[in-house]
């Protein structure tokens, strides 16, 4: 039994995202192959449901672009930082676990690892992707803790 | 910056406690120094609110006195089998979650790791300890996933 293979590092791109790489390295196995995945949550699933579809949305598609590209060279940064090859970096797009839970079940992925704040009570509530990975979770999941401790 | 050295495996001495104690084996520093630990819920929590007090419940120190001596005797089965030494196995009381996080504290533990049913929906709402260690943990933790694939 040999430690993990087939690793995916599920990043929000944020500062701590690299000390959630750097985690994923420690414990991933000599020649491991690692998946860098970020997952992009259409801009109408998170705003329209706060405010009705308006002219204010017009710009949505040119935002949402600009956004993608930003994503995009942030996540090649990093790739390269780590020396990740560019085709197991992936720009997924929907919602954050269902897409995780996908992509791990298609590449047959032993571990996911992912940044956790250890939120609780209404902050748990409010919502937790680390929390919604591990639920129905075909494979292990790594919580990374990242923030301020408590 | 090294791989985990103080690690916890927390454990519901199932018969999948083995692989849930071997994968963290696999992650460990090679000098880790690693907890085993059980905690026992004291019974009254679990069945007296189910049903009241009564005299069918005189017997209850007894049974819980025998389960804690069967609870001893497999940690220190799977203690021997993986070379953890004796003053590292622990049998707490209390809830799982709080008493996790209380000695991953106390021990200053870098990593909790503990089995996962990869529950969701209903099953998940009836009680995950995985997750609730998840929540609030100062630490990382691993969830090993067991049991059947979904």
């Amino acid at each position: 039994m040999d430690t993990y293979q087939k690793i995916m590092v599920a990043l929000d791109l944020s500062s701590e995202s690299e000390a959630v790489l750097q985690k994923a390295h420690l414990i991933a196995g000599l020649n491991a192959d690692i998946h860098l995945v970020y997952v992009q949550e259409p801009m109408d699933n998170i705003y329209v449901g706060i405010v009705p579809q308006s002219a204010a949305f017009s710009g949505l598609g040119d935002l949402e672009a600009r956004l993608a590209e930003e994503i995009k060279q942030k996540l090649s940064a990093l790739g390269e930082k780590f020396s990740v090859s560019l085709e197991n970096l992936h720009i997924l797009h929907g919602s954050p676990a269902t897409e995780i839970h996908r992509f791990a079940k298609q590449h047959q992925l032993q571990l996911i690892v992912i940044g956790s704040h250890g939120r609780k009570g209404l902050q748990l509530l409010l919502g937790s992707t680390a929390n919604a990975v591990l639920h129905g979770s075909g494979c292990d999941v790594l919580s990374v803790r990242v923030g301020a401790t408590s």
